[in-house]
Formats: structure tokens, sequence, C-alpha cells
């Protein structure tokens, strides 16, 4: 097994054993970078030297007896929506290009204080205002797409070219490439870790958080990013835990909410199968299954678009006056759309939005957390635009990958996707686990049991 | 004297002493409203029998040896705006004509739970959106304008027909017809008190609160009404101060901002005048004064009408379609105005909002309260809709009204509007002391303190 393949808690017990040193695995991440960036095109800039710097660094700090903890020389991948103080920071955008920030985002500037080496900048959709990532591919089937807008880092994580991949999700940017690469990815509650320093979709519905091989790593980086910062007047001063912690405790008599509408409409049956199997996992753990009906499921999606649309046009307004012709025409349109939108309507989707939430906290009366598909589909083809279900029906690309991890967005509420399996062509599925305010601790226990119980989780793809 | 002159807490002494009856007061009361309706027509309706009912039952309680408390058998004017049980409810409006609730908004509830007697509506400008009340006069001078929204209340307290009125506030509405009017009127912090049954003008700007004949009868009002409530998403669990405590420990050494822009800016020169010599009161009694500047004062009415207008649309928006010809042309033209606003003008202007609370809390760093002009002018006369000044220049009404109001509904800060004695012509003139979030107990100390130092406050208007 080379260095690339393992996860960061397999690489940093290497490491702190000194089995292996943050230079040999920086250089087997960056090789691995060197043979598949060709076909995938996951970063928008890859910082070699400065990594290899770093790793050397780190390697000297650990033989000093200065180890840090489980981040201390673990690559990691920053999706170009992070700043990045001296590395070009463009939310793969032509206009932001040749943008490099002075200063690094909260996010990031933890994790590089926890030892953390950053190997580059990830693509997104262009300023995440998409669910494709056009630029890039997924390691699974190169024909195939990533997902967005955090698709770079999925691919990444998936591809074995970064341990862990930073992304930000608005409407599942960060579940959408997790789920269809087949990485662990972690939407944690509205409010719960500074997105300062990353650029803003709809900063109502604006949440950062990791990609990752498996779940216990995911809670590693939380323990780092997780906390109150005033300059991000979305986040709570609430006690952060350590998220690791009774992770391994099992899930015997967890209440597990199954929906009976909604989140297994319009689904694939291979999905469909897998995360029933998947639920089956979970029964045979001792968790006790309840069934629940989703309130206000018909407005989901009017109340997602109603709020982001007019948010991301606030945001970008005035480069789009400055330097419309610069976005990609996708996005340009979007922002336009964005512009017509009345405040009426607006507040309509705010109030919504609302009542939703209190409709969700009555249904977590009954229930610890809820599991559904992450997706309703394995990745779609490369520049498919539509899909088509078995009753003749056709769905827009994009409204298929974000309905299912909306309703995480809109309640604020953390959210978990989680491989479980493969459809017939070998693309993986995911699963999405969401939970209560603040308690991400009960989401990733869920994720622990099911990947303790199963062995398919945390495989690198082979980039076909 | 007759027992309607009495302010609130003249009276529960009364009371309490057993040398007035509630009856004795109530049959005051409605015998003053009897004189003075047909030249104010401060009320919408007036119940006198349930009023003498009750009376009669507090005089029976107290007389048994169950007094409640100061509130008891005290004669309280409500707002038209807020629901009453089995009593009509109409926001002074014809689209609401025939509306009688089956409760009543928690305020009311908890006032008569504390033994006041409601003796009828008070009248606002219709639905609470303008400054003026057409249906009412001042009881200073018939053909001048009570002030609005809250016209009805400050007419009432002013002239001797209610001890309390309760107002609401989302530009003004409770301080302008307090200045006007020459009461007492407080505007407590956002989320202090609960909304629930009062009609929303713009539910992020709203305020509900009392108008009173002097201080602390405001603070007894506070007592009741101030709290969290889990059905006004608004409010917010802070612990609720005995708000007469510590009320009369004097202001030596108090930090008292008085600002060198915008507030005394296109002010007349009695208001000015007025305010000046109150601050001197202030400085004598020993307190620190200080020259602050006034942060984002270009954009503070842009800010206001932003968010107010589409918020006020968006309530309003099915009734305007299916009553539209029932509301009065001013209102409806704001109405049809707020649906024109975009998501993106609001958005900015939400965002304004949030810098200037940041601005101002950095500005109460050096100050404790911030003492002002109320507003720029004495009560206009009826029908004007301009006011001009010295330099020839003219203003609309309404936008004179708000000016001075509105950074307190933006900041949401507590706002205490206080008679400062008269003009020329014997009108009434005030000032305002605006104090730190839920910090409602320095405000009502500053106004305490300059009572104390008066004689001019808690006359009754003589109704000419």
């Amino acid at each position: 097994m080379e260095p690339f393949e393992l996860s960061l808690t397999a690489a940093a017990g290497e490491i702190e054993a000194r089995r292996l040193s943050p230079v040999e695995l920086i250089d087997s991440v960056l090789a691995r970078i060197e043979a598949t960036e060709g076909a995938l095109n996951a970063y928008a800039c890859v910082t070699a030297e400065p990594a290899r710097k770093a790793a050397a660094q780190a390697e000297q700090e650990i033989a000093a007896g200065r180890y840090r903890g489980p981040l201390h020389g673990i690559p990691l991948g920053v999706k170009d929506l992070y700043d990045t103080a001296g590395v070009p920071t463009t939310c793969s955008s032509a206009v932001r290009a040749g943008n490099v920030p002075d200063t690094d985002a909260v996010a990031v500037e933890r994790l590089v204080a926890a030892g953390m080496i950053p190997v580059g900048k990830t693509h997104t959709h262009e300023f995440a205002f998409g669910a494709i990532t056009p630029t890039t591919r997924n390691p699974w089937d190169t024909g195939r797409i990533p997902g967005g807008s955090s698709g770079g880092s999925g691919a990444a994580v998936a591809s074995g070219t970064c341990m862990v991949g930073l992304g930000s999700d608005t409407a599942g940017s960060i579940r959408i490439p997790a789920s269809l690469c087949g990485t662990v990815g972690l939407k944690p509650t509205y409010g719960r870790a500074s997105r300062r320093g990353v650029a803003s979709l709809s900063w109502s519905l604006d949440h950062v958080g990791p990609l990752s091989r498996n779940v216990v790593d995911c809670a590693l980086v939380m323990n780092e990013i997780a906390g109150f910062d005033r300059l991000d007047p979305a986040t709570v001063d609430v006690p952060v835990p350590d998220y690791t912690s009774g992770l391994d405790r099992g899930i015997a008599g967890l209440r597990v909410g199954v929906p009976s509408n909604y989140y297994f409409d319009r689904v694939h049956e291979d999905v469909a199968a897998a995360v029933h199997a998947a639920i089956g996992v979970l029964d045979g753990l001792g968790a006790e299954l309840r069934e629940v009906t989703i309130p206000y499921a018909d407005e989901i999606l009017a109340a997602e678009w109603g709020i982001l649309l007019p948010e991301a046009s606030a945001y970008h307004q005035e480069m789009l006056r400055t330097k419309g012709d610069l976005y990609t025409e996708d996005v340009r349109l979007f922002l336009e759309v964005g512009e017509l939108v009345l405040a009426t309507d607006y507040i309509k989707a705010l109030r919504v939005r609302t009542l939703m939430q209190q409709a969700w906290a009555r249904m977590y009366d009954d229930i610890d957390v809820l599991v559904t598909p992450a997706m309703p589909v394995a990745a779609p083809e490369v520049g498919a635009t539509e899909l088509t279900w078995p009753d003749g029906s056709s769905e827009d690309v994009t409204t298929a990958l974000v309905r299912l991890t909306s309703p995480g967005n809109l309640t604020g509420l953390p959210a978990l996707s989680l491989p479980v399996g493969f459809d017939a062509a070998g693309l993986p599925l995911g699963m999405q686990v969401t939970g209560r305010p603040f308690d991400e601790v009960t989401v990733l226990r869920v994720g622990t049991a099911y990947e303790g119980a199963v062995t398919t989780v945390g495989r690198i793809a082979p980039v076909v």
C-alpha cells in the first residue's frame, strides 16, 4: 500500500509511531497528483514546493518530540473558495483571476496550526454556484462528473491526492461530491464553524466542513474548525465537544427516522436498494427504526432557491456590473435571475424556512437522527443536463442533485454523507444522516457504527 | 384633583391605601372620555360596561385583602393593533372591520392578570403604517396631530382618559405620539417583550411598549410585559430585572453621549433649546457628558424604509389583493411601493443594519446612554403634509417625524421619549434617551433623575 492510500487516521498512526515521515507522505501524495491530474483536474493549483517545505519542517518537529497531534503532517486539499495567504484564490472563476489573499480563512489557519499541510487549491463549481464542477472529473469514471460545488475536494479525497478536502455547502456542495465520489462529507450545524475568509454564496445557507475517507477523520477535522468566531455573525457560542469521543459506543436503542415521503421519491432503484440495505445494517446494530413524514416537502426547493438566488445576486451585484462577461454563462444567468426576485418573495421564502425549522424540530421529538439517500442517482455523465426517470419524465441535473441535500441547509441541521456501496456500473452511492442542532457527535456515531459493520468504505478510486 | 388626573403610581397609592376605589377611578376616567372624545377621538371603541364590571370586581378583591399590586384597578388604553378577546380589533382599518379575536395579545393578557382594566381600544394610524393618526387630535391643541402610529394612546394618556396606553413602535410609533402629546413612551429592546397577538407592520423592526404619564409608571408596566415567549421568535431568554429597582439612585458619573451630528440637524430651535436645557439638567445631576458621532447617519432612512416597506407588503399581500379598495389611499400606496422592492435591495438594507448595529455597539464603549431630541418639531398642524425649514427647504411630515426615532428600531436599542417642556405655542417637546441592549433600567433611571429635577412632567392636557 502506498502512503497516499492511507486514511488520515491510519497515516497519523504511522507518523506518530515514526514509521512514516511527513516527507514520504507528501512525496507519495504529490506523485499521485502527478499521476492523476491529467485525467481529473481536481486542483486549481498545486503548491508542491511549500508543501514539501512544510513536510520537512513537520518531520523535524516530530523528530524533536514536538508532535502536535493526529493532523500533524497530513496533506490537505483546500477548496478554491477559501482564502489562502500568498496562494491564488480564484473561486475557479476568471472574475477573480490573479487574486492572492494576505491571510488564510479561519478554517485553513486552524488546520495549519494543527499541523496539516495544504497541497493545493481544489476546484469549485464557479463561485460555488453549481452542483457539477465542470472543470473536474469523477475518479471512479472520468466520463462522469464529480458533483459540486466542492467537486475538486471530492475527486481529490477519493483518488488519494489529499487525505482531507475542505468544502462548503449551501445546497449540498459538500454532500453531493462526497456521495458521487464515494467519500465521507460532513455539513455541520449552521453556525458551528466559522466561514470567515470563504467567499459567500448565500450567507444564510452557507456552511463549511470537511470531506474525508472515513468518519473519524471528519471528527478530527471538526475538533479544529468548530467554534465561535465573533467575526462570523452566524457562529454560535455553544461549547465544542471532542468529536471523536464515544464515536464507537454503538447505536443500540438510537431512534433512527426513515422518511415515508420525499427522500425515496424519484430515486434510482440502485440508490434505494443500497440505502435500504444500509438501514438494515443499522437495524441489525440495534437501532430503533421509526417511520417519519417530512414536513413542508413541497416547499423545500422553492424556499431554497428563493433564498439562495437573491442572496447570491446581492453578493455578486457589483462584480456582475463590472465584470459580467467573465462569468461562465450558467452562473451569470443564475445571478441575473436572482436580481429579479422581489423582496416580498424572498421574505416569504424566509418565513417558510422558519416554519420548516419549527416542524423539523417537532419531528426530532421522536427520533435522534434521520437516514435518507444523499443523492437520488450515482454520478451523472459529463455534459448531461437532464436525467430521465423510469416513468418517462425528465429532471434537470442540478435540481436532482440538490433536492435531497437542501433540507439540511434550510434547517441548518448537521448532515453527513457516507458511502454505502456501489451501483451496477461501479459508481459509489451515498446515505445521508441528519441530526439535531449541534449534535454532530450522534451523526458521526451512526456513521462510525455503519463503517464498522461493512468493508466497502475508505477505498481509493482507481481513476479510470 | 379628579382621579383621572392621577398618574398610575399616584392612583395605585390611593387604591392600596383604600382612599380611592377602582370604581371611582373608572367612573372618573369614563366621564373624562365622555367629556373629551368629541374633540379628540382617541378611542376606536370604549368598553365602558366591561370596565365598570372589572372595577367592581377589583374593588371587592381589594376589600377582601386580595390586592394584586400597583396595576390593580388601573385603567388601560389598548392600541387597536392588539388583539383583545371579545372586543373589536380593527387596526383602525376598514379591512379588519368586524374582526373580534378570541384571545388577548400576550401583553394585554399579562396586564389584565396584574389587575389592569382596559377601558377601550385606542386609534392607530391604519395598520400602524403612518406617523399621523388622522382619526385623532392632539389634546394640547386639537388643530394639531397627535402623531402616530400610537396616536390614540398618546392622546388618551395625555388627556387623562387612561393612565397607561399600550403602543407599538416600528419607526417611532410609541415615541412620536409620546413626544408630540407630552407623555413618557418606552420602546424596549428588540425582543424584550412579546408581540404575539399584535398585528405586524415589519416584524424585524416591530416592538411593543407603554406610554404613560411618568417614568416609574412605564417601569411598572415593563415588569409585567417583559420576558421570553417561545411563540414570538424575536424574544430573547434574557433575565427580566425589577424595572423599578434603583430608578432613583441618581446619575452621578453616568456617561451621557450627546451627538455632534444627525440628531440636531434640521431641528426646530425650540426643540434644540429644550433638549440642550434638559442635557444641562443631567449635567447638573453629575452626568459626564461626552460628544459622540452617529455612525452611518446617511444610511438610516434608506435602511429603515428598505426593510419596513417590503416586510409590510409581504404581510399585507393577500389582503391587498382581496380587499385593496378598503385601505386608505396613503397606506395602499406604501404597500404597493413595497411590492416593487427587489430582494437584493432588501438584503442590502439588512446588511447596512448589521453594520449599523456593530458600529453603535462600538459607540457605546464610551457612553452609557445617548440623549437626543425625540422629534425635530412639536406637533404639526392637522392636514399639513410638509414642513418648511428656516433655510427655505421643505420636508415631508412623515419623514421628519420618523428620522430621529428610526435608529432605535434599526439598532433594536431601548429608547425612551420624555417630556422636556413646551414650545412658545404651548406644545410639548420630547427628549429621547437610548441605552444598551436590554438595559432599559439605565434609560429609565436617566428619565427618573430628570423628572425629579423638574416640575413640568405629568401634566394633564387641557384638551383645547
